[in-house]
């Protein structure tokens, strides 16, 4: 191995194949992170908690993919020893990897929380919930599509969309407060249930991050559009008038 | 600059300086994410709405640090194509600094949650929010020095001493389930202030991040031992019995 060109010329077969074989295991961790997240919200919906600690437990498997993501990009740095373009790639796998790992977390954490949950009486929430949920599902597939397509028009366009998740969370923040005001035995579920719905907009922020290393990826500039991020019940106030 | 050596025996001076220089910048960003927060506390508890957004809008400092750090690892992967321990610094660094910049952003999400907390009359809360934060900072500032003087059995101990942060965490988050139960008008504010004491929670688990990569950084291995992790309250029931 230590027979690698010590040259500018590094564009080998090899070296191909190793980015492509890294690209394609984040692909695999996006893919599992997306399946816990829509298994989390299931096992919410149904208050399966034997279901929920298996996904508390397969989180395991994104954490074990993303050690492996770290290694190969070691891998590729020191034997390889990439310039310009080839070292964004590389370092932008680093960081989306690190984002799908934290995408896994926040859907391991919404099916913890659910254990919990299932020691209240049922919260009638409609599908406020699953539908956050499928829209910050939404989100994670598309950047990871822009991703494996180097798109940076769909990784644009995710982005932007961040900002429904925002407002649909914000709805979700406030019923869930007035749940709380009109009955105190609904504090308990209903603060777990905030807390489930802000995991759930904490995907979404950081699908916006992985669309933000797609865009520097393709144009090797930041986007310069604006818009309001985050979360917006942060400055809320909820019993003033609406 | 495309003189340099493409040979394995790349330690040279420059080199030395680089990395001393990409580890200072990262001691500034561990200061001004500690100053950030405890400006944040202090907003909070002397509810100035004026100071918080000021901490909001500084948060744009560490943020710009980070991107430094961030072209400096670029620029010393491209030009000096380190190998081994040295590559494993310089990774290093670039970990810490997200976590840092996550810390600062925690911190800056505390001041501005604070801005609204101030349009409901105050909840009565002792010292638990400001010793929360105290041993956050605590924390933060034992990794920092950790990572300075490359002192894994620092590193180690600080990330021990996170499970004390997870304890009032959850003494604190009771506590404020507590007041919400009491009185109706207790909600809004205190689920304010449940996000803010998760944010000091969660300034925690960077801290310990931090404390993981200074551990591996200096012996090349994970830490072995375990301990429970995060947020325990994710599995409490308030109101059962205690």
């Amino acid at each position: 191995m230590n027979s690698t060109p010590q040259t500018g010329d590094h564009i080998v077969k090899g070296y191909d194949q190793e980015l492509k074989r890294l690209t394609g295991e984040i692909q695999r961790m996006g893919q599992l992170a997306l399946s816990q997240l829509e298994a989390a919200i299931d096992v919410v919906m149904e208050r399966d908690s034997d279901a929920a600690m298996k996904v508390v437990h397969d989180d395991s498997a994104i954490d074990a993919l993303e050690h492996e993501v770290s290694q190969d990009v070691v891998r590729l740095l020191a034997l390889r020893q990439p310039m310009a373009r080839d070292l964004r790639e590389i370092l932008a796998a680093l960081r989306i990897a690190a984002d799908i790992e934290r995408i896994g977390d926040y859907a391991a954490n919404v099916a913890k929380r659910s254990i919990v949950l299932n020691q209240s009486a049922p919260v009638q929430l409609a599908n406020a919930l699953p539908r956050l949920a499928r829209l910050a599902e939404g989100l994670v597939q598309e950047v990871l599509v822009a991703y494996r397509d180097n798109d940076a028009d769909r990784a644009l366009d995710a982005w932007a969309r961040d900002e429904e998740l925002d407002e649909q969370y914000t709805g979700l923040f406030r019923e869930l407060l007035t749940y709380m005001m009109e009955d105190p035995r609904n504090i308990t579920p209903c603060t777990h249930l905030l807390f489930i719905a802000k995991n759930i907009e904490r995907i979404g922020d950081h699908a916006t991050n992985i669309a933000e290393y797609v865009y520097f990826l393709v144009h090797g500039t930041q986007i310069t559009q604006t818009r309001r991020k985050g979360d917006a019940t942060s400055g809320l106030a909820i019993d003033g008038p609406r």
